[in-house]
């Protein structure tokens, strides 16, 4: 089974996101701890983040199990393949295979290409027949599958046809336009395959979630055969999004008892799947099947000590095999485990410590509760860690704040930080204007602790998030803030600050950013 | 095709979801507007809410397509029909058609309801012949279906039967843990129909989304011959939901050619399913199948042009048939049309004044670009319509105001407001605390004006929601406040703000507030 990734390219079409080039190489880190055979990159020669990404990919990646994948068109039509730009931005990505997108709905070949049916089976042919002489392994995305099979099927399958016989690894039926349903699939399948005598195993599946059917009909297209399948993480992508490749995975590994990922790494998926959000800055989607936080939720009621003594009854899996759990709090990573786990990670071993990691269990499970999340804020868990383990004096402490806002007569919104810290033994008073009382609050702090240390000045907030979760019944929003900051030398962390208070929860996480600014580059 | 809601009844099982009565009957006019034939309303008798939603609902709906059900178990065991009081509860809802829950897996039977096999195939022909004799349609929901039907096949199948000899209309097979695909629903649906020698349309299908495959399914039964399913608003549930009804509808109307819904119904699903939407207090997803904002939203690129020229070739379905839009703004009703019937119901008719309505379509256009959104807010929007009319003078207003929150040294985090406002011709300063920097602002207005108003002494600020909108690369984000207040006679209106800064997007929004309260109840 090929389980092939599109999250960088076909997902990254989805409204609103942007990944940098850090952010592809993060993601793509955990795809292949996921256990994904391929990952398909981003379209180098179209977009010059993406010739970034393979450079830096091809000297920073490890993979274990993944192979990386370049996307491109086929040739333009009328250009010599070796003359073609985008083609030589393919080859020069250096990717031991390739993604060759093709138009296979016969109207869109004359109205969007807007050349004959010949040249373009041509195209696909001297494209594909060039990459395989330069030794890539070559994937062949027909565009518009099933809509053009569905206009014109006998053209639609002869540019399936001169994909194969040229040499492509797999054709792939894409769904591009997103609107089949699972049997509409699995009739195509066999309809394909009998048209041109080959195997359903030469073919591959990419859906989009149009009908809110994109994992029903990839896991349709595996049952009728085909051992290649296309998604991406939590779904995402353009419209309603790509087949979510969780999912998919799940479905058929559990539900059908297919090998899909290697040994280990089914019970990644939660994990893999919430960071992949925090990076791309999509809130987890709570109720996504078998990732979310409620993924496995039950209410208390009538059957609350049914479900405790039989779990086996009310839930369709085991959680843990996917790195879920049916009681679900606000926590990802409060089990004791986790924790230990995750501070050798960062360094600090508490295995001969069991108070320290008591403490910090306790106190992530309260935090956690009450709506912090330190699953995106390494920087902050890590504080927490040191302070239980009895780490030095904090490099300044605060004596007070003041924000003002104000709408003025002239109806400008203006904003002023007063900070009061103490660093050193000093009291410093400092005061600075901001766009808003965050940013006031932010300068304000800088200046008055740059005076002591001036490393600080090479740190920049670059990125802020704001999250408001949803508030008991009753009582006020919970403002969860981000902050992301970098200094100088590349490094760069996240912290994180939690109060109903949008300015208290935002101090937090400056507080927080700034202290590992300096507890990491000490003055 | 029988068509069946349960969004108030199993929907609102979604984590964290919470109905008033109001709020049920508000949702319950919208789904009969979206023309489904069966409105399972609550489980009354076991809520003491839904008793007086079925009482209200008696009295103030009047269907147009739908008819209630009210849900409910099947008689206790050892107990007789008329004894008990939940069966009791569904008779004194006064509904036409009920629907009643059996344990259909073995495993439940003896592990959870601690009863013999046979007791509860009594149970349910007792009880459905009960309600039959009591002249209601009985709808007979088998929980635990598919697992049950896979561990004993004879006894599930026997449930049915028990059902459907008593007098049931239709035997539900419910997924309810989930964990189906739907080639499995496919040859699960023609067993039992062999087994019993009955036809597929005596069966119903409720679908739960745990493998990503509630909408498939759900098309997965109905291809198999069952001509009833359950399904929610926006596929809101427990764990990840139920089958989205929008989906399912749009599947099987416009993928397969069913007759589903009324004439001139589908067209108000977009609409339906944002107004749920808001009132369930879910930011609605702006990805989801057919009625999501972004559902038919294209990147401009390589194609941009051909899709203009070809939309078809682009889209799954014409968006327009679901009231939906491909080229996406912000906004849900800026057309014209929309702007002038939305005045008209607020008895302000423009329809002699196409200049205003011009300059109110403009406004909200230029404004829900910006993040206002005006679909929850009508009062802003009558606010809006009202001045392009050339309303009388404001009740007051703004200079300056200022507000302060402070951290200060024994860490407490308190917010004070000043507010300095112009009221029918005098000036007038005041200062107040409150929780946080908007709750003084709210305070300090209310003081600043109540002294010329005495009205504003009996409105109350009711609810305050914020959502921070993402912001477009390299702009912070953008909050937008949403404000619900009720005033002492029952009226109840919301308006809203949005600015960068959250302190003057609240502002916005309560200014409305107040500003609504003054027009609609002058002093």
């Amino acid at each position: 089974m090929q389980v092939y990734d599109t999250t960088l390219r076909d997902g990254a079409q989805r409204e609103g996101l942007t990944y940098s080039v850090a952010d592809k190489l993060a993601v793509a880190k955990l795809l292949d701890e996921f256990g994904v055979g391929f990952i398909e990159g981003g379209w180098p020669g179209a977009m010059p983040k993406d010739v970034e990404f393979f450079r830096r990919a091809r000297e920073e990646l490890e993979f274990q199990h993944a192979i990386l994948v370049a996307f491109g068109m086929t040739r333009k039509a009328g250009v010599h393949v070796e003359d073609d730009a985008l083609i030589k931005g393919l080859i020069d990505a250096q990717t031991p295979a390739v993604a060759l997108v093709a138009k296979s709905d016969l109207r869109h070949v004359l109205r969007a290409l807007r050349t004959t049916p010949e040249e373009n089976l041509a195209m696909v042919a001297d494209s594909v027949a060039y990459f395989v002489a330069n030794g890539r392994r070559v994937f062949l995305d027909c565009e518009h599958f099933f809509d053009g099979f569905r206009y014109d099927p006998d053209y639609t399958t002869s540019v399936v046809k001169a994909g194969l016989d040229a040499g492509a690894e797999i054709a792939v039926m894409c769904d591009t336009n997103g609107g089949m349903l699972p049997s509409q699939v699995t009739k195509a399948v066999a309809e394909v395959c009998a048209r041109l005598g080959v195997s359903p195993d030469r073919l591959g599946i990419h859906t989009q979630n149009d009908t809110s059917c994109a994992v029903a009909n990839t896991v349709a297209a595996v049952e009728a055969g085909v051992r290649h399948f296309q998604g991406t993480a939590n779904g995402y992508g353009e419209r309603p999004g790509n087949a979510d490749l969780f999912a998919c995975v799940a479905n058929l590994q559990l539900k059908l008892g297919l090998p899909v990922l290697p040994d280990g790494c089914l019970e990644q998926m939660v994990r893999v799947s919430h960071a992949i959000a925090e990076i791309a800055n999509i809130a987890p989607d709570t109720h996504q099947a078998y990732t979310g936080s409620a993924a496995f939720a039950h209410k208390a009621g009538l059957h609350a000590s049914a479900i405790k003594h039989d779990p086996a009854l009310y839930n369709h899996i085991d959680p843990a095999v996917v790195g879920n759990d049916m009681k679900i709090l606000v926590t990802e990573m409060a089990g004791r485990a986790s924790i230990e786990l995750k501070s050798k990670e960062l360094g600090l071993d508490l295995a001969g410590r069991p108070d320290v990691a008591t403490k910090v269990t306790e106190e992530v499970k309260q935090r956690e509760a009450a709506g912090w999340s330190y699953e995106a804020a390494d920087a902050s868990f890590e504080l927490l860690v040191r302070d239980a383990l009895g780490g030095g004096p904090a490099p300044f402490t605060l004596e007070s704040y003041r924000v003002i806002v104000e709408h003025r007569e002239d109806g400008a919104v203006v904003s002023e930080a007063t900070v009061k810290v103490r660093v050193k033994g000093e009291r410093v008073i400092a005061t600075a204007e901001g766009n808003g009382p965050v940013n006031a609050l932010d300068e304000a702090l800088r200046q008055a602790l740059t005076r002591h240390y001036a490393s600080l000045a090479t740190l920049e907030l670059a990125d802020y998030k704001v999250r408001i979760l949803e508030g008991s019944h009753g009582t006020g929003a919970i403002t969860r803030v981000l902050v992301e900051t970098v200094d100088s030398r590349g490094g760069d962390w996240t912290t994180v600050g939690v109060h109903e208070n949008v300015v208290e929860a935002s101090w937090r996480a400056l507080v927080d950013a700034l202290t590992f600014g300096l507890v990491r580059v000490p003055a």
